[in-house]
């Protein structure tokens, strides 16, 4: 490697994601944290106590600091989403890369904003969608690419949703409509459907809709939402569940015309050194239909860091090939995530028009 | 037990279905073969041959020859779909009881007609769903039942799908508008609609929704559908997917306030003698969100029967409870298959409508 410097982090907003983060930035070989800022230099410093920083970490009592510190190269932002167009646009502009927490904005118009900001600047975006990066997503991606094994997609299915607390419903910033407007969809939703977009592809659906069935909080905030997504063409439908009143779940199942996918913690995995998933394919019922002839095959995958380090690795590799070689910002990330608030704006559109289809492609 | 004879049973078709339930039926330890009938002798003593059916069992060249048997207590009928109303009809009024294959009729009108027929004649009905009998599925309720586990329903999601060769999506009695113009809906959809309602206690959706991806075969009949039930005030939502032409599942998904049960192979176990299925209780993220605090556990669970015979076993119970001890026909059966049929033609009139909402209660 040309430069081995570590990527220098400053962290903007010290909300409880930040301290897995601060900790993968520590994990990670190419990456190293070098600020920290809150709105508040007390929270800063109680945010460094808790994960024990040590003092090579500037704390800062505004996020400004941080963006205006020669030492930091890139940001991670998990602020609330409604405050990420400002911020986003303002740490690109400073040349800041930008790990961004996830939904990335509140809409793709937001996003395109902030998006321009980092091509203009040229700096590397990324959403901090973690499980992309675990090596049991590049299996299974190999094996579904395979079309012995797996063949045309037909449907897919996800699920995620979480329990909130009554008060988490109520008071949480994820169901604040001046902070994070989008509640379930935004915040679980968002994984439900960037799965969908993987197993196709980053290919767009014709059209969405949402399903009738929704759960809002006081304040309106959508706590449960499902959806339809369908390539009219193909004949493809996905559907997924999206909730903060519904057990744990972070459910992908994939069934193509040759076999089937099950994955039931994909977001976050059960344990973070194995994770697994499992298959079936060319399943037939053995004479009289009174078996299978084949049970599904588990997959077991090790992983010498926790996929959120190995996304901070991938980003720093990315902004180094950028400091270091002139290289030019990856574009896949940046796509990969218009292309799930694109769908995720279609959705809450068709919310709004009171679940009616809404086009896509 | 006050009579210890078996129910004697006469087949009516010679359905491949036929083989897997007549070996249930010699294997059920209260029922036993008597008649089997089919449309041309020829065809019946082919069928008795292949299955080893020894000299005891009567063969028919016609129907009406084993509802006149009077050693014929009860029949079973794999017919195709759109025969049931005139043959179960006939059968119900020759005083046999009923065990039915599914779907039980084109539509809920026809449906009445035959569950009029039984109670008139004071015999027993049932439709054939195998999987209702096996062991694990009274696990699965009793798990499901406990608040402290489950909790309230929130979401439910099933799929049924095969893979059909080009010949039999185009040529099988499955796909053909006049024998089974319901296609998958009626062969594996009615498997995901029953298990819905199952896991909801056959109380039925406020509405019902087609989703609008459909393959047709050329004749027009239905290769694959999905749809979405809605329980309005409890805002539960409940989807399938049904196909032809995807590969093999069986999925069932139930995520509740408190838990979550998955179980991959609910209409046909992977093995006959041991089924599984798996479920999280409490789950929570452990600290930093770096895993979860439990894993799904699985649950094992043994069968000294074939699920198959235990529903005959349950079906000749019900049976000689109304010819030994003059009970009334149990009301359970027909009404889960009354349920069932109705969602059904909800969904199929959903599709007609071009994927309107269809109020069901």
């Amino acid at each position: 490697m040309a430069d081995e410097k570590p990527v220098r982090f400053g962290i903007i907003g010290c909300a409880q994601i930040a301290r897995k983060v601060s900790r993968a930035i520590s994990l990670a070989p190419n990456s190293t944290i070098s600020a920290i800022a809150s709105r508040s230099i007390e929270k800063a410093r109680k945010f460094a106590e808790k994960n024990s920083f040590g003092d090579r970490v500037k704390l800062y009592g505004n996020y400004n600091e941080v963006l205006d510190d020669p030492t930091v190269d890139a940001v991670y932002m998990p602020l609330p989403t409604s405050l990420h167009v400002k911020w986003a646009i303002l740490a690109a502009q400073r040349k800041k890369h930008l790990l961004l927490e996830k939904p990335t904005a509140l809409d793709v118009v937001e996003l395109d904003k902030i998006l321009a900001a980092c091509e203009e600047n040229g700096v590397q975006f990324m959403d901090a969608s973690m499980w992309y990066h675990h090596p049991r997503t590049a299996k299974m991606k190999e094996l579904l690419s395979n079309p012995q094994i797996f063949g045309q997609i037909r449907t897919i299915q996800s699920s995620s949703s979480y329990t909130g607390t009554p008060e988490f419903l109520e008071n949480d910033i994820r169901v604040k409509p001046d902070l994070d407007a989008l509640g379930a969809l935004g915040d679980t939703g968002w994984y439900c459907i960037g799965a969908i977009l993987w197993a196709m592809n980053q290919r767009l659906p014709t059209f969405v809709k949402a399903l009738p069935t929704i759960a809002r909080n006081s304040a309106g905030v959508i706590l449960t939402c499902s959806a339809a997504l369908h390539w009219e063409k193909e004949e493809i439908i996905a559907t997924f569940y999206s909730s903060m009143i519904s057990h744990e779940t972070m459910d992908l199942t994939i069934c193509a015309s040759n076999g089937t996918l099950h994955v039931e913690d994909f977001i976050i995995p059960f344990e973070e050194s194995i994770a697994d998933f499992s298959f079936t394919s060319g399943a037939k019922f053995v004479d009289l239909h009174i078996g299978w002839n084949v049970k599904p095959q588990k997959v077991l995958i090790t992983s010498q860091l926790p996929q959120e380090a190995l996304m901070v690795q991938e980003f720093g590799r990315l902004v180094k090939s950028i400091e270091s070689s002139g290289c030019k910002p990856d574009q896949r990330w940046p796509q990969t995530s218009r292309m799930t608030q694109l769908v995720l704006d279609a959705v809450k559109n068709s919310i709004e028009l009171g679940f009616k289809p809404v086009q896509l492609s």
